[in-house]
């Protein structure tokens, strides 16, 4: 038998792609900023309600964008001979919801709810296959002032967030009017179903590809940087070149209220035969009623249009939407990986979804919300110094000098935290005071508590204002004379040590 | 082709078994509990971190008790031809995040975290297959003083949600001391390490099974009432009766700190040969100084033997602890699903996991933490009718009269949102008015604004006082009549909306 020194094979600890850990800085920010927007859902008159991470597969339908990986971009196993996927985003699971509870429930249903949806997609920079959505939505309410509303709700989080006008813009549309352009090109009909919703998700990436990403994703396919192919729609040029027109179209909602000019758009005739404007115009007519009632709300509760806007490339890529889409888009510019400098863009946004309980019913259950994509947000906030970082403070550290006084030490924290102190006593390897001090200076311990044997027979405490020491170790010039000037240092009596500690992280505070 | 009316398939909205929805009430308490427990966490020193839902299944290891599943109880799928699982605990994630980030880590680590963990179980009454966990640990932390600060912690947090001293008890125990007991009939040693983890889950279900069914499950194993078969461990009499004696000695660790009582207990001689009281008093004696170390501690912090006392048949059923393990059970009676009275049982616990961490290290990495079962706890609270379900006051409710005026009653709504007032419009169907009514009322709302168009015109609005409307109705005896008195209704200014809405509310909350 060899006797080779062989290192055994040691588990590697790692996370799998696309996942992360929270930092308590981050947890604390994101806590924070889920309860001011939560104040402003509750305040609309929303509840909270939740449901699960799992669904069975059925029940969630498959409307999810991304499809280069199996199961259409979501997680999936078997359950009892049943497919069961882990939630992709929290609007299908309402409609579950809503329609497995009907009879219980009072309709119009106003709910809100925050929880990790989970996309089986190609991680990238800043993308993640786990992440928090923040969804508000109205279930039995069929008329487009619930559509109107959920923008309003919009565009006061971004504000109570501390986000000011003119950084963010809630831009509307209506899948109506999309459906126009597609019937327009021949891509009416259930049987074209698929390829509408591949347009539409080409037309959605029109902020991050540019026209020429969008004409590309279109036809033939596109080839992006680090070189995977996208297929393309395949679209001709001639239907190509209707899309990216009408993507194009400056202000081509802003006068809708203008009745004349949105009748001479609506109606505009063309010479071009392939291009079917009678089904453009029948099926934007409702669309663009629909934008022009919101619009008046929106005008009659003093939300001007630099807060919510309506804009045709403002699509969402999911395949659900059946009339008014929206989107929560920052506008303040931010620098990308490349280097470039980019507008921030989405960090929600949502839209109608009339048929996504119905499917479940075999009755109309319109329904309208949307979702926030939290860890966007988060980011957006930190780009614009808003994030609530208030650090808490660190606990006052007990330190260790003798094994056989464990209790007392222990009681000694035990009695600040009694007296609502964050206060902990060193749990590492005592026996290197020096390692102690060290702990307290990286954690930013404010106060540290010491008490050897002679101090204890004595019945006193020494106290170390962490602050005050380090500015006068500041000015010491050797350890030496730093240990010998016990910088921020002084003796207490044992039975003072709360008031003690009360009063000096007074003094540290002020 | 027959014309047959055949029905369409319908989708039918279902959750797999052991999946829950959640509802605004039970969210609200759960919040507001956590809340409580977080604030004893971070007094006691302990920062937030979070690790997603997957891990890669070698850095979970298995650890799991219950294995009547494939995959030994947890969800797992392969995503690039390496196995992830949902984290059946927080506790292995915990031991590989700090692992993974080991450099940047100051020790002793504390954190806590809340969490849905997942167990792909068969599901019952009460036991979920997803469910929350929130757990506080300290990596980095050698001594019995880390130990016993997290039972402290256990029961100051019971203390923070209300439960009363005698409502609750820490149970205390050391895994060493099992170990001796395992090492004295045989079963020490790597080769036995699937049957030991055996005994004690079968020592783990005394609270529930009892003595003979303990002991079923240590010899040939076990039929419940279900009919199910769970198999033994296949242990000779000899062996059980050495088990069970140990379980059922009265008051076994009571006078620990009597050192003549422990001496005589840890020494005990016997006749009987296939028994090792060697290895038992061997394993034992460096547990049972643990105890002792421990029990120092909570008695200089006063925290009495009521509060948390030593208990040999608290074992914790999971294979990682290497040390103190604890629990913190409920001791007041509920009745079960059999109508019989028990005591609630378990709502927590933990222990040291010296090992966990290590496995990715290559060198010891000592780690002690509990976990709370969040719904397990909510329950009680319940049983308790301690639980903070104090109603969030329901929306005002702006009604709708008049289709031309959305605008209008939407900005009604926005003045009282922008006052701070919870407030909505109806958005369902408002062309039944009695509909709108009803629905205030099923909702609760407190006060509803109706405003015709006769009102409007006159710049008038109705506000009618819900309460004060229930209470006058209770006395009319007609609908005619209740139409014709319009109770708790009257008319106000336009201009005065916030105010009067403002005045009432306060009225009403007197």
């Amino acid at each position: 038998m060899s006797k080779k020194n062989k290192k055994p094979q040691k588990l590697k600890a790692r996370l799998p792609r696309g996942f992360v850990d929270r930092s308590a800085d981050d947890i604390r920010a994101v806590n924070s900023m889920m309860a001011k927007i939560s104040e402003v859902y509750e305040r609309y008159g929303f509840d909270p309600v939740e449901t699960p991470m799992f669904e069975y597969t059925d029940c969630l339908g498959k409307f999810l964008p991304d499809s280069d990986r199996p199961n259409e971009g979501v997680f999936s196993l078997t359950d009892d001979d049943q497919w069961m996927s882990l939630r992709y985003d929290l609007t299908a699971p309402l409609a579950r919801h809503v329609a497995e509870n009907y009879n219980d429930i009072t309709l119009p249903y106003r709910t809100y709810r925050a929880g990790y949806v989970f996309r089986n997609e190609k991680p990238g920079p800043g993308r993640f296959r786990q992440f928090m959505q923040f969804d508000a939505d109205t279930v039995g309410a069929p008329g487009v002032q619930a559509d109107a509303e959920m923008c309003m709700m919009m565009a006061d989080v971004m504000e109570a967030l501390g986000i000011k006008r003119g950084d963010y813009v809630i831009r509307v549309n209506n899948r109506k009017v999309l459906d126009g352009v597609m019937e327009a090109i021949g891509l009416g009909g259930d049987e074209n179903a698929e390829k509408r919703l591949n347009v539409l998700r080409a037309i959605d990436k029109l902020d991050r590809l540019g026209v020429e990403g969008v004409r590309e994703l279109l036809g033939e396919g596109r080839v992006d940087e680090s070189g995977d192919r996208t297929e393309g729609v395949g679209l001709p040029d001639i239907s190509i070149n209707v899309i990216i027109e009408f993507l194009q179209k400056q202000n081509f909602f802003k006068d809708l209220d203008d009745e004349k000019y949105s009748g001479r758009l609506m109606g505009a005739p063309s010479k071009n035969k392939p291009i079917n404007y009678f089904g453009l115009f029948q099926a934007m007519r409702g669309g663009a009623k629909e934008l022009l009632e919101m619009n008046k709300i929106f005008e009659s509760c003093g939300y001007e249009r630099n807060r919510i806007v309506v804009d045709q490339a403002c699509v969402r890529g999911l395949e659900y939407y059946t009339g008014p889409v929206f989107e929560a888009e920052l506008t303040f510019p931010v620098t990308n990986e490349k280097g470039q400098e980019v507008v921030f863009g989405s960090v929600g946004g949502g839209g109608r979804y009339d048929g996504l309980v119905s499917r479940f019913m075999g009755q109309p259950v319109p329904a309208t919300g949307f979702s926030i994509g939290v860890s966007r947000l988060m980011t957006a906030l930190k780009n614009l110094g808003k994030l609530d970082t208030a650090k808490t403070l660190a606990p006052v550290l007990v330190t260790v000098m003798d094994g056989d006084a464990m209790g007392q030490y222990q009681s000694y924290v035990q009695q600040l935290r009694n007296a609502g102190i964050r206060a902990e006593m060193y749990q590492g390897n005592w026996k290197k005071f020096p390692n102690q001090l060290r702990y307290a200076d990286k954690r930013d311990c404010p106060i540290v508590i010491i008490q050897g044997s002679d101090e204890r027979d004595a019945g006193k405490i020494q106290l170390k204002d962490m602050i005050e020491g380090k500015r006068q170790a500041a000015a010491i010039e050797s350890n030496e004379a730093y240990r010998a000037a016990r910088p921020g240092q002084f003796e207490i009596e044992e039975d003072d040590l709360v008031a003690e500690v009360q009063k000096l992280l007074a003094e540290q505070g002020e």
